[in-house]
């Protein structure tokens, strides 16, 4: 089944809206089973939309227009698409009641200008109600089979209205499923990883594609079949061999994100955390707390920037910082045992470094140190973050999401794969310096 | 000048990435004069590929096309392109020199595949070289005189192309200049900042467009005419008029955003601020330390996530926690005050509030306190967020922004507008509750 979208709307054509309805309903479909050929965007003006719908439907199965549905004069969506179809609209009772509804839920009177949202064919549509706005959807027909799906362009109204109306409705006209497992991993760089799993970025079915985000790669393992099970066990299998190669670096398998995994374990294993930053001034613990639940595993968190604080506040020795800089293994160590203290939590995590723009202590923009403490050992891991100049950002959030690793990590594996530190004084890499600078590299 | 947009790639339609591309060259388009009547998405397939461009050059005067300019036998963007404008390809010796300098540098071998790269029409083209990757982009003239295009799919290859190249190119194709001011409002929910300027949204030259933030609303004034100053001077009068009405919520004019305007002010100010954050848990110190050199006026942010924090690092006290509760105006001030105190900063900001989801102390999700304290003076402000149920990221984010305008209007106008307080023990809002309520609800 081939598909198109049109998004309907002279706000996208100014560059005034980024148009992300296209890129959920691409999604979307290619789960159902269809393949999107095209995505167009068109002004708000009654020929062109006609002239793109009457070669939408001459083209493709499926046609799913978003936006146009408004009540002023401009939302022509639904009129260019009966006209394309040859088709006439006649008020429907039951959506103006719904509509009128919306008005009086929120104390205020309809204008006459919202009756053309009520409009409909009597044949060949149906209706789909719309339960967060006023303007409902439907479905066309049109002579040769294809069908034309017209939903609002409020991204929350249409998603709601997909879920519920649209996609039943195309699931039915499919002949094929689609599944996807995702597979998040996270400590290597997209090159690095790609070398590890020669071939199955160019395998058919279940096809493997990488998405990327900062210091983290998810892998889409994507299958069709007739039915779901068949499909899920053609991915399982992708899926299994995936992990088996790149082992620990996995973090989760359909999880939301690094921090739920990291936050999870933590309430697994009864442990709370608390976190000292330097360079990313209290983007772990946002990071950590957006997550619902948290405050079960996390009470304090500090912004360390100054050197000043960072001995004030979590004891970090003048002669350590004097020697080896703010950005060191040892300030580091220091920082992540004096969090773990002064919070009374079981585990200290901090983070140093330098998020540029230039060098700092003569040191490079992109060198960060992590360092993990449990009360008895401390670990302490290097990153440098390879970026484009006075990218601040790229270098931050990169840090935290390996700073989050390394708690799973531990959490995951530990003392299987972390060498043991007891000196805080000169401690170790974890990972070794090289091995660490090639996987973080991009 | 009518303009269109064609992005090529299979990822697109299959919505593995977001087509940034288009809202980026619609903007850039606008500002140059020319007219977006469509943009389009085609898969990596020659035919269709090239229909496409037929189609878009009966039609407008300028066609945009990136992605498909790789080594690979996929990328067939120019190839179609010049199969529709019936030019024929030769190898251009310049360019494969720049594209094999380009491996040079990186110390690899050029493959044979990238020859294809440097092949180009001999006339009707001028070829773009690409300073970021190994594809150059080239601008193809068509017998009725509209113009092709072609550029990279990678975002960064393609604005530094566009910049360089495409945009001085077509400048010279326009017979007018588009010129944009943006007004920076916080503290204002769009529905109530509309209802400020009646008519202003509905105006035609300039045109206003807002664009929300959380929390925010960013006011885009623009106007076209024949010369920068004519237009400019047509922005000017409405940006005057457009302030006046806004007065104080007008937080900046073409400022990268408001946490680059507290760090400026407060250099300006010479004064530290330091942080105490509950619900937040870092956000509004990651926010200042976001903009470069936020180290002059940063030391420490506090993430206070139990009331045990509360009172150990920021002196809050245990009957102001059991009489008021953690969400209370009461506890915000003496946060704001114990963090100044502990930090030794001038000034010290804290947030507490409800995230969600679901209430905590019998109190709603989105009711958030917000307090500043300057060692002499505490203000406290109340803030209610209306969101969707589960949306703690709304309630956050909101936070941020108002946290740091309060920050922001405290640097420009105190005393003028803050009504000080003097007792922690009693603070009254600095807004009136119901006017802080009914201004940062949307």
């Amino acid at each position: 089944m081939k598909a198109e979208i049109i998004a309907v709307g002279t706000e996208l054509l100014l560059g005034n809206i980024l148009n992300t309805n296209a890129q959920y309903l691409s999604q979307e479909l290619a789960l159902l089973g269809y393949d999107v050929y095209y995505q167009s965007v068109v002004g708000d003006n009654f020929v062109r939309v006609k002239d793109c719908i009457t070669q939408a439907i001459n083209r493709s199965d499926a046609v799913i227009i978003t936006g146009g549905l408004g009540p002023t004069p401009d939302d022509l969506s639904k009129e260019a698409a009966a006209a394309a179809l040859g088709l006439e609209l006649f008020e429907d009772e039951a959506s103006l009641k719904q509509i009128e509804n919306v008005f009086k839920k929120s104390g205020r009177t309809m204008a006459d200008s919202n009756r053309k949202q009520a409009m409909f064919p009597k044949e060949n549509c149906v209706i789909f109600p719309n339960s967060n706005g006023t303007a409902p959807g439907c479905a066309m027909t049109a002579e040769n089979g294809s069908v034309v799906i017209l939903m609002p362009g409020v991204p929350y109204e249409m998603k709601l209205m997909f879920e519920t109306h649209a996609k039943p409705f195309l699931k039915r006209k499919s002949d094929k499923v689609i599944v996807s497992t995702n597979v998040h991993v996270a400590g290597l760089g997209e090159s690095y990883l790609t070398s590890l799993i020669p071939g199955f970025l160019d395998q058919t079915d279940p096809t493997v594609s990488p998405y990327c985000k900062p210091g983290q790669v998810t892998l889409r393992v994507t299958s069709s079949a007739k039915t779901v099970e068949e499909a899920t066990e053609k991915c399982q299998d992708t899926v299994n061999k995936l992990t088996s190669k790149l082992g620990k670096n996995v973090y989760g398998i359909n999880t939301p994100n690094l921090e739920t995994v990291v936050v999870q374990k933590l309430m697994q294993h009864g442990l709370k955390l608390a976190t000292a930053e330097s360079c990313t001034a209290g983007k772990i613990s946002a990071a950590i707390t957006s997550v619902a639940g948290a405050s079960g595993v996390f009470d304090f968190g500090a912004s360390t920037y100054s050197n000043e604080m960072k001995q004030k506040l979590l004891g970090v020795r003048a002669d350590t910082l004097k020697a080896f800089g703010a950005v060191s293994a040892e300030t580091a160590c220091q920082m992540s045992e004096g969090i773990r203290k002064y919070a009374g939590s079981d585990l200290g995590l901090s983070v140093t470094g330098v998020a540029g723009p230039g060098q700092s202590e003569n040191k490079p923009a992109g060198l960060v140190y992590i360092s993990l403490s449990n009360g008895e050992h401390t670990w302490v891991e290097k990153l440098m973050v390879v970026k484009a100049e006075n990218d601040r950002e790229k270098v931050r959030n990169n840090t935290v999401t390996a700073a989050l690793d390394l708690v799973r990590r531990y959490l995951d594996y530990l003392p299987d794969t972390l060498p043991c530190e007891t000196d805080p004084e000169s401690p170790t890499p974890i990972i070794p310096e090289q091995f660490a600078t090639s996987m973080l590299n991009k």
